[in-house]
C-alpha cells in the first residue's frame, strides 16, 4: 500500500523539479485529500513536507486515539513527525523544517492556506522563498488508477443497494429528512464508511433542485421525488441522483420534462469519450435543453470529477479548460427545476473509457427509466 | 429581526472606524458563520461588504432556489448583490465594489480567507489597500444576547430528550455507528435543523476517547460507553457529553475513574465566574486530574465557546489569554481514556453567570450520575 504512495509522492516531486524556480525547492501539502493521496491517511491538521533533502515528513498534532486512524506505519520512505503541543501548526513546523534542511523555496497550496497561516509561515522561515504549487497534486488525481475505480464501483454498488431498498418501501407520508437519514443508515449498513456528502431528498415543489437540504415537507401523492446521495468507501465518493413520481401514473407534463432531462443527461453521458474537451460535454447536455426551452436551467455545469472529495476536477463547465482523459470519472447531472413546482434531476457516475473498450464506464445503474412509486 | 443584524454591523463598523489605519475603510467578511452572524442568513460562497459610503451590501452566487433558504428580504440597510455567473467569487466582486464606492482600505478576514482568493482581491482592485480584520466579529460573538441564549436552551433541550430516549432503549449488541445515527435521527425527531457535530459513539476500549469517529464495534456488557452528541437550532449549537457503564454494576476502576473525572469537571464547571481567566477553568480540572495522577490525558484544552460554531472563542487552554464573561457559553469536557480499556469523558454546555445570579447556568441537564444500563 506504501508503495502506490511513495510512487505518487516521487511523480509529484518529479513534476515540481521539472518546473523548479531554482535553488532547492520543498512541497508542503496541506488540504487533507491530497495529503490522504500522498500518504493514505489524513490526520486532523497535518502537513506533509516533500523535502528539498529527499526526505518526507507528515507532520501532524498530538493524537490520544494513537491507533488505526492516526498515522501511517513508520516507513522509511515516511517520517511521522508530532508536534508537542496540541495548539502548534504543523504547516508552520513543516515550513521551519524545510528551512533547517536545506530548503531556499517552499511551494505552498495557495488555494489551501489562509493568509494568516502563510503570513505564519513566512515568519518562522523568513529566508524561505514561499511559492504557490497550484493545483499540481489535483492535477495528479484526476486519472485514477484501477484500485480507486474499484472502490469507486463499490461506493456505487453501495449507493444502488440503498436506493435500491428505499424504493420498495412506503415513501407516501414520510418527510424529506426522515427519508435522508434512512438513505443514509442504509448506505452504511451496506459498508459504507459514511455518506459521500449530505443527502438530498426533494419533494414536490422542491423536487429538481440541485442541492436541497431537506426539510419537514411530506411526500405525496403526484409529486415529482427527487433524491441524491452517494457512498464514501476506502475515501472515495459517488454520487447517483434519481427522479420518481409517487403515484400510480405521472402527469403529461411530467413525463414530458423527465424526457428532457433524460435525453440531455444521455447527450452528456455520450459525449465522454477520450480527448473530448471538458466544456463540449457540458454543450451537449446544454443544447437539449436549450432546444426544448429550458437553456437557463442548467445551473453552472454540467458535471464534475469525482474521487477522495465529491467534486473535484475536472469541472465539466462551458468554461472549462482541458479534455477528458481514459480513467477519469465523472458525474452527468443536468437537472431542471420549474419554481412551485418542481422538476427532474438525473445524476450518474460514469468513468470516462475509449469507444474501444465499450465508451463510458457506467458505475451507478439504478434504472433511469421513469419510475411511479 | 434584522434590526438586531444592523446593530450588529454598526457596532462592528464602530469598532473598524476606532481602529481605522487611515482612509476610508470599508469591511470584507467571508466566513459563513461571521456572515450569518451579521445578516441572519448564509448562502453558500457568499461575502458581505461593509462599504466605506456606508451601504452594507450581501454579495451572493446565482441561487436556482431562491426561496427561503436563500437571500434577506429586501431591506434598505442591506442590499442583495448576485453574482451574474456561477463560476465567480462574491468576495473578489465585493473588492471591485468596495473600490468603486471610494474605499482606500479594506479589512478582510485573513484567517478566513486562501493566499489565492487574497491574491485575486488584491489584482482586481491594486488601489485598494488589503488590512486584516482579525477576529473582530469572533469577537463580537462571544457574548451572546437573549435570543441566542434561548436558541442554546432549545438546542439542549432537544439534546437532552434524544439522549434520554436512548437511555431506555435497548443498547448490548448495537454498534457505535447505530447508536449515533439513531441519536442524530432523534435529535431531528425533536426539533433539531440537525446535529450540531459528528455524533460520536465510544464504547469498549474506545470509550472516553475525545474524538471518536463511531465504528461498527458492538455494545458488550461491562463496556464503559460514552456518547457526545448535540444539537444545532436556529444556526445555534450545544454539545453533551456522558459515560455510562453497561451491566448491571461497574467494576471498582470504573468507578474510580469515573469519580476523578466527575470531580475535574466539577472543578471546571465550579470556575466559571465572571472575570475569571480562562486559563484558570482549565488549570481547575487540569489540577483535578494531575492529583490523580491523569495529568497527561486532558489533552489540549478543557472547553471551548459555542454558538453559531461548535468550537469558538473563548478556548479554554493553558494558553488561553483573555477572561470569562457573563453570557458567554462555553463547554467543560474534560475526560481520561486508558488505551486498550477505555475511559470516561463528561461533557457540559453552560452559560457563565454572576455568582448573584445562582452561577453558571447549566443548559445540559442530563444526569452526570453514574448509569449502569
Amino acid at each position: 500500500m506504501s508503495e502506490v504512495h511513495l510512487a505518487r509522492r516521487s511523480r509529484l516531486r518529479d513534476r515540481c523539479a521539472a518546473n523548479a524556480v531554482g535553488g532547492s525547492t520543498a512541497v508542503l501539502v496541506s488540504s487533507p485529500a491530497n495529503i490522504r493521496y500522498l500518504t493514505g491517511c489524513a490526520p486532523r491538521g497535518a502537513a506533509l513536507l516533500l523535502g528539498a533533502d529527499g526526505r518526507d515528513t507528515l507532520l501532524t498534532l498530538p493524537d490520544p486515539a494513537a491507533g488505526p486512524q492516526g498515522l501511517p506505519e513508520p516507513a522509511d520512505e515516511l517520517r511521522a513527525l508530532i508536534l508537542p503541543g496540541a495548539d502548534g501548526d504543523p504547516a508552520v513546523a513543516a515550513a521551519e523544517l524545510a528551512a533547517n534542511t536545506g530548503s531556499g523555496v517552499l511551494a505552498v497550496e495557495e488555494h489551501h492556506l489562509t493568509v494568516a497561516r502563510h503570513r505564519a509561515l513566512a515568519s518562522v522561515a523568513p529566508r524561505l522563498r514561499l511559492v504557490d504549487l497550484g493545483g499540481a497534486v489535483e492535477q495528479q488525481r484526476l486519472i485514477k488508477d484501477d484500485e480507486e475505480i474499484a472502490a469507486l464501483r463499490i461506493a456505487a454498488e453501495i449507493t444502488d443497494q440503498a436506493l435500491g431498498e428505499l424504493l420498495e418501501s412506503i415513501l407516501v407520508g414520510r418527510t424529506e429528512r426522515h427519508l435522508a437519514l434512512e438513505l443514509e443508515r442504509r448506505l452504511i449498513d451496506h459498508g459504507a464508511d459514511g455518506p459521500a456528502f449530505p443527502t438530498s431528498v426533494a419533494t414536490g415543489r422542491h423536487s429538481g433542485l440541485p442541492a436541497h437540504t431537506p426539510t419537514d415537507r411530506r411526500v405525496e401523492e403526484g409529486d415529482f421525488l427527487s433524491v441524491r446521495l452517494g457512498a464514501r468507501y476506502g475515501g472515495y465518493r459517488c454520487q447517483i441522483g434519481r427522479t420518481f413520481v409517487i403515484g400510480t401514473a405521472p402527469a403529461d407534463w411530467q413525463v414530458n420534462l423527465y424526457n428532457v432531462v433524460f435525453a440531455a443527461q444521455r447527450a452528456g453521458r455520450e459525449a465522454l469519450v477520450p480527448g473530448t474537451e471538458c466544456r463540449a460535454v457540458d454543450r451537449a447536455a446544454r443544447q437539449v435543453l436549450d432546444a426544448a426551452g429550458y437553456g437557463e436551467a442548467l445551473g453552472a455545469r454540467i458535471g464534475h470529477g469525482v474521487g477522495l472529495e465529491i467534486g473535484e476536477d475536472p469541472r465539466l463547465s462551458p468554461a472549462a479548460m482541458g479534455k477528458l482523459d481514459a480513467c477519469v470519472p465523472v458525474t452527468v447531472e443536468p437537472g431542471v427545476h420549474l419554481p412551485g413546482r418542481g422538476g427532474v434531476r438525473i445524476d450518474d457516475t460514469l468513468v470516462v473509457r475509449p469507444p474501444a473498450d465499450g465508451g463510458p464506464e457506467l458505475l451507478t445503474i439504478t434504472t433511469k427509466e421513469l419510475l411511479a412509486l
